[in-house]
């Protein structure tokens, strides 16, 4: 009967224990054996599990694993896997089941995404996390709905407002903070954990309070898969997207201040070749650029900040930050470090910020981190 | 090589077609055949499409259909079926992949709950739908966290503040909305739309302006399956957290007017019995209480609200409103029925609403629309 049974109609089901229907009731309708996944251990060895009986062959993918590591069985058809110990982090995972990547059915914390299902386990170290959840002063994050011009569409945003925002009356500065392809609005909260980041810094004064804009970046173009010169179009459609429509809506409905001085934009993969174009492309509106596992090629700064290139000097004291973060193990590295060195040619000055690891979220949230301290100082 | 692959790259190296890459690059990764889903046809029929190459037997399960409905394959392995047409609303749906419950890996609007993992198609109607995005102001949806002295660990906790809240400094009524067992407190936002049902009602001044507040309503507690008593000592846990936490921090961070006729509170669902006995619990605070898809036994309501019962006239008085809605296909329609005999024999006055359908969230949405048109009138 369970078998038949669709998983929408569980929560329902499951409802009817908690109303206390009497046991005759509760009989019409058992309750499978749940399967809790996933369960971190004190030794940071993690233990996933995945109630599939009919299932050939079930696989863990992780961003802390080489490569996929198989789950077995267990009588019931609840397929096990121990992994680890892992160093500390939060970390996307999916299960492989037949081949079919699928979130975790037992973990509520999904990798926001158009296109990938995900889940998220976070692997706790001897100290909390720069991420996770502390004893300080808590930001809001607000989803809002804006009306696109450029779009002509209704387009979600999410603001997260500091600490003391909600009470006070001051203007903070503003940040504008971009995901990357395949990603929504959210994966800056539910991945990057943004709000909790900054609700650290801030009460560590490591970093000053600041209102932190995360647009949906897809412009709803892009496919056939674009050419350097194409990307760069698609750029100037999110360029006029957050000049002409999400800046206007931010600066008439939240505090912020509208200085140049006091304005960041940056972004992850994609979002990072958004900010750089956006950025360069708006000198006079933005003083601090990041680009996070990102790039823009030489063939596009070429057509299109020629200027900028031209007068490093200019464009050098107009430029607060350019910080460049890019993981050897990325497979964009080397197009990265293209980027860096054609800068490093036309004398436009950048910190460069170079690590371990590749083109993930743990070094987004990484450079994210860094460059948060370095923010409107 | 693809199927190699784990999903969680594919965001990765789809960025890297919009950084724009040299061909040679985008040769050496190859883009999968991309299925959209679901694809909603102007004749109200809808496509579902899934990429399963290794599957066996791909269902859907909507809560539009009576039962699963078989997908068919394509050469490439794309699974697909066209059904209904459907009536319009907001549904819940899954795929089934030999036997296994999974999320539309194409479709990133994503049912939160803590177990199953279900997604949301939309079929609109010929008018614009209550819970749709319409040209009207919109309010935010404020996601906080606080710390819960009952359960000693940080909370989640969405707030729902009204157009114009933001700029203004009036107080508003507040009212307490909690979803059913497995939700979570993103649930009432996600799938009731909450937020976008009362921009339009307050919109057309149909519901006063209100703050909301979306808890989250697992208690943490409840395995074994729980009988009705051992049901209402967890909802005693959900009062203390509700009325000790969650309603100071509300008040003292959000405009709210402390007065029990500016109180309202309900549910869906395990929700709608936690809303029943804390309202009943709280007189004092609540003058306006909803059930949605919900009951309380009447061994419960003996036992904790016998003075209630015992003075009906004094009772009718502080409520300004129970309302108890329920589909008759419910499975909990008898119990609720039980529940509706019962109040009437003790003569508690209560508004009853029946309506078709069963326990779904299409009935918890519009048994919300109907309650927010009386709440605090």
């Amino acid at each position: 009967m369970i078998a038949e049974k669709n998983s929408i109609t569980l929560g329902a089901f499951a409802a009817s224990l908690c109303l206390g229907l009497a046991a005759s009731a509760r009989a019409q309708s058992p309750r499978p054996p749940q399967t809790h996944s996933p369960i971190v251990h004190a030794n940071r060895t993690v233990t996933f599990n995945l109630r599939a009986p009919n299932a050939k062959k079930v696989e863990l993918s992780a961003q802390f694993l080489k490569g996929n590591q198989p789950l077995t069985a267990d009588t019931n058809g609840v397929w096990s896997v121990t992994v680890g110990p892992v160093e500390p982090n939060l970390y996307p995972y999916n299960f492989v089941v037949d081949g079919l990547s699928v979130a975790d059915p037992g973990n509520q914390h999904l990798f926001p995404n158009e296109r990938f299902k995900a889940s998220l386990v976070d692997v706790p170290g001897d100290q909390p996390s720069l991420y996770s959840v502390q004893e300080v002063p808590h930001g809001e994050m607000r989803y809002c709905v804006y009306q696109s011009k450029t779009l002509g569409r209704v387009r979600p945003l999410i603001v997260y407002t500091p600490p003391g925002y909600r009470e006070g009356k001051g203007k903070c500065p503003v940040f504008y903070l971009v995901s990357g392809t395949t990603d929504t609005e959210e994966t800056w909260f539910k991945v990057g954990r943004v709000n909790f980041i900054l609700d650290n810094l801030i009460a560590q004064k490591k970093a000053v309070p600041m209102v932190v804009v995360l647009p949906y970046g897809n412009m709803m173009m892009g496919t056939p898969p674009p050419t350097s010169i194409q990307a760069a179009d698609m750029y100037k459609v999110f360029n006029d997207e957050l000049t002409r429509d999400i800046m206007p809506f931010v600066e008439a409905h939240y505090r912020v201040i509208s200085d140049r001085e006091k304005r960041a934009i940056a972004g992850f993969s994609r979002g990072g070749g958004q900010s750089l174009f956006t950025g360069f492309n708006n000198l006079d509106k933005f003083a601090w650029i990041g680009s996070y596992s990102a790039y823009l090629t030489p063939e596009v700064f070429d057509k299109y900040f020629a200027s900028a290139a031209a007068d490093p000097k200019a464009t050098n004291k107009k430029l607060k930050l350019l910080w460049l973060g890019v993981g050897k193990a990325d497979f964009l590295y080397k197009q990265a470090v293209e980027f860096d060195d054609y800068l490093k040619g036309k004398k436009i000055a950048h910190q460069s910020f170079v690590t371990e690891g590749g083109h993930t979220w743990m070094n987004a949230r990484h450079y994210l981190a860094e460059t948060l301290q370095l923010y409107f100082k």
